[in-house]
């Protein structure tokens, strides 16, 4: 009796961290820059270091409202021995003052005003009395009281910013008091989003009828632009390969990166995988549950990564392979995570199966006195309301059998979900 | 010898804790909310509880590629013992099968398919072999293995997400595959912003010839975007209390929120708080530091909150009252932080003055392997830098006089900066 082997397999499930180490090392970050005013550029990546042209503040400024005084002058001031000044100018922030206060002078100061020449500190109004244009001072000033000093912020050569950098508003808004009014930001990679299957759809009457609502791709865009790229969505391609080779070709060559969502397993419709395998270089069958049937190819240099289509798989697949493809295009150390909190385990995690894979489990995680602690969502790798109710994700390595209550463990965060 | 107090002081500062009530026992959650397409409504905020219309999956459905089997048949398969069962169909997904399933027979299934009438159990591709229309078992199978339960992710009549929920991308993924092509979501709080002094400018020219650039309104702008609001730029007024007070009389109507920045402190020029203290209900002066010359009132029933101008007081008076102010309007718990981890305190940190004050200090978090560790980002609180190099802020209360290396502490995390 012979049996008839009809399927593929996936014959070697590869090292999903050598994996992600060859994509990564495979490919470059984006060479190109864009120059844009600087109130835009938040939320991009720094193209090069930004360095301080200046100092800030420029000068020496006033802390509060009140006086600016030489203090030498107030050295002996107090209640029994008042020292009277007379007031010589107003010292506005914004505008440098025009005058020098001189001996036996003061000078009324603002907020964030320059001091005028021959002052060294201020004394706030709360603790003068003013007669007509003399103020009336009885207690000593120490030298630089009150004043923000030239350059304490930021130093003339000081870099803000080094390449890499996602910037946030205050980093702009800095940038600008700075004088940028552009700044050189890495052009975002263009990632290329295209979902495969017969029974998917984009209309909403089709998926009242059965057909299969084609959300997984607008979560992927989700990720692809809170991780800093720019998400081109390619719509549906049937399991068809001419049709997802035509694709591919009229594509390829304006995107960085190629995502495909589902096709990725190994029945005879999975185009994306049997596409893929027809490469030289290409990686099918991962050590990651959920994603064991996800990998990627190239097509020249571009990377195509293709995500299963179950969308915890699709998920994981992503932060293990699309997301450090994103982070080393935008100059950043490649990583499956945007950030991470340690947090205690609430519950038992038993592994039955996959002994020898990174096996992933999505969390929840709320705040107790101690800190943060995270609870399993559970369910299916099918499961939409997992990446609903989570937060993030732990990972068990290989040869994990079981996580235990109480265990502080890292959870991991995608970009904004 | 009579003394003249020109200037106005602040004489009591209200606990900010007391404020902060105050306020937001003053104003109602929105009551208005829009009806917007399902994937554009991530990032709003759930108006009303949304309920699944229906189960998830709707069918019991095949998690693998593979054959759907009735598990009785396959009781007794072993090498020694296979069970032939002849194909009499193809299940796809998105396409609810139109034949049953009988004695003897079997039918191809793919992943996502709904499982067809007479069979309970899903057998892997992987552990068959095949015989022209026949498919050879070889083990027995459990019921309902590799089958996603009907239900098993979202049961009809759940409640997915409560009143005042923002939703994530993957909500709405969820919310759109139960057939959700819509979804109710708050109005967006309208948040006027509106910078004070002649010192500055929003031209770079100017800035360059001494003016100040008004920075701090979009820093504030992308505070209130992130936190759920709608900025609206009002520009700048100069120190003047007529037209500060037009462009209130001209905007407040359309607001739900009024911010001004700067103009907050107790000198001639201080138009925010001067308008503001003419009003019955006011507060000028928190037990807030950085943070505090500002305060609030109310037009009717619209918070008029005025930040000080230094950035650090901006930040903290902008966390302290209008974020809580804009989380109950968005129908949230009323709260200083986005959201916070615990953090060991990297170095000592000692308060000299400002004893009864709530001190709010901006830190750095980084990784160790215990978790996170913050070290303070200190400087003068119009340290522009500040803000650009911390990642949130650490609270030390009324009495506290030092934070010793060592503590676990909350770290407070603004929405998006």
């Amino acid at each position: 009796m012979k049996h008839r082997r009809l399927y593929r397999r996936i014959t070697k499930f590869t090292d999903v961290w050598d994996a992600q180490r060859l994509l990564v090392e495979h490919l470059n970050p984006i060479k190109d820059y864009e120059v844009v005013p600087v109130f835009q550029a938040f939320g991009r990546v720094v193209y090069e270091p930004v360095v301080s042209p200046a100092d800030l503040p420029p000068h020496n400024a006033s802390h509060m409202d009140g006086y600016a005084v030489n203090s030498s002058l107030l050295q002996n001031a107090s209640p029994s021995n008042p020292v009277k000044l007379r007031t010589v100018g107003v010292c506005y922030a914004g505008k440098k003052p025009e005058f020098k206060v001189g001996a036996g002078e003061t000078a009324r100061i603002l907020t964030g005003a320059y001091l005028p020449e021959g002052c060294d500190a201020v004394v706030p109004q709360e603790s003068v009395t003013l007669e007509g244009e003399y103020v009336v001072f009885t207690s000593p000033a120490t030298p630089y009281q009150y004043v923000d000093m030239k350059g304490f912020d930021v130093s003339a050569g000081q870099t803000l910013f080094e390449r890499g950098r996602v910037l946030k508003m205050a980093d702009v808004a800095l940038a600008a008091a700075l004088g940028f009014e552009k700044l050189k930001v890495v052009r975002r990679p263009r990632v290329g989003i295209v979902a495969v299957g017969d029974e998917l759809t984009d209309d909403f009457s089709e998926a009242k009828r059965g057909k299969v609502l084609n959300t997984h791709s607008h979560v992927v865009a989700r990720l692809v632009e809170t991780a800093g790229g720019e998400p081109l969505f390619l719509g549906i391609v049937p399991d068809n390969r001419a049709a997802f080779l035509q694709l591919l070709e009229n594509q390829i060559q304006r995107l960085d990166i190629l995502l495909s969502i589902a096709g990725s397993s190994v029945s005879e419709k999975d185009v994306s995988s049997i596409l893929a395998s027809e490469n030289k270089l290409y990686v099918h069958g991962l050590t990651l549950q959920p994603g064991r049937v996800g990998g990627f190819t190239f097509y020249g240099d571009k990377p195509f990564i293709f995500l299963p289509g179950l969308i915890m798989s699709t998920l994981n697949v992503f932060m293990f392979l699309a997301y450090p493809v994103l982070r080393k295009m935008l100059h950043q150390e490649p990583r499956y995570y945007h950030h991470r909190v340690k947090a205690v385990l609430a519950e038992d995690i038993t592994f039955r199966k996959y002994h020898d894979f990174v096996k992933v489990v999505w969390v929840r995680v709320v705040e107790d006195d101690e800190g943060l602690r995270c609870y399993p969502v559970l369910g299916e790798s099918s499961g939409m309301s997992i990446p609903s109710r989570s937060d993030g994700f732990i990972i068990a390595p290989p040869g994990t059998s079981a996580l235990k209550a109480g265990e502080k463990l890292w959870v991991n965060y995608p970009p904004t979900l």
